[in-house]
């Protein structure tokens, strides 16, 4: 029997559990982790309600992270995993770091980078999207009920 | 005798304060101030090679601080007044804060968010270009030139 530990979907899952921290937390429920070589080097989650901050979304929080850790401002060697597409703020930045691979789990029709015509991320970044979306996208899904129940 | 103290030039300069302090630090020079009602609340540079982080931006940093200072995601009654046309990510960064008013100095006709065809801005946000434009352009040449010559 062959296991593949490290698949796209496990990083995912990982992602996902993030999400589900700020879910707990009253967040907008999205998730990140950076790997590097089948590694996570660094976990977020959106925190824009605990930190007061517009910027803090999982994604920067998770770039920040992983740039502290390697001491580099390049992840050109690492693959960030999120669960919802990234918004035109997180692509710009993932374009500076020079990411090596973006793998998304539910497009965000509303907000993600890929509505604008012209591709914002680095020419070398590759883009897997759809990993774990229909998890990525019930989680948001259930956050907005709350958030509409209150 | 009529002098007006808190025009756009006198926060412009503040800004460019703070962009000498980056060149003075080897980073890129660009600097910003957030004001509120005639008051600066934050003022930040570019910190990218201090942090090892692509995302710390002189915007970045100046929306975090600001809204530390008020406990509010919202700059919708700040003006930001930035050295350098803001990038894609600062640009996706103040329109999440629903910025009143964007002040820069020089053009970026490489990274500035106004190449792309979209305004990515908040709809609400006030543009202002060109303010201190020339100070601004020289302090980045200057970098270069520095950079060039090692």
């Amino acid at each position: 029997m062959n296991i593949e530990l490290y698949t796209p979907d496990y990083f995912m899952r990982e992602a996902l559990k993030e999400a589900r921290i700020a879910l707990d937390a009253g967040e907008v429920p999205v998730g990140a982790v950076v790997v590097a070589g089948n590694k996570i080097i660094a976990k977020a989650h959106n925190q824009t309600e605990m930190l007061t901050d517009a910027t803090a979304h999982a994604e920067m929080l998770a770039i920040t992270s992983a740039a502290n850790y390697l001491g580099s401002k390049y992840l050109n060697e690492c693959t960030l995993y999120v669960t919802l597409e990234p918004c035109v703020m997180c692509a710009g930045a993932l374009h500076w770091t020079q990411l090596q691979k973006l793998v998304f789990g539910a497009e965000d029709k509303q907000r993600g980078y890929s509505l604008l015509e012209k591709n914002i991320l680095h020419p070398k970044t590759e883009v897997v999207r759809n990993v774990q979306a229909t998890a990525s996208k019930e989680l948001i899904d259930d956050f907005f009920r709350r958030l509409r129940g209150r």
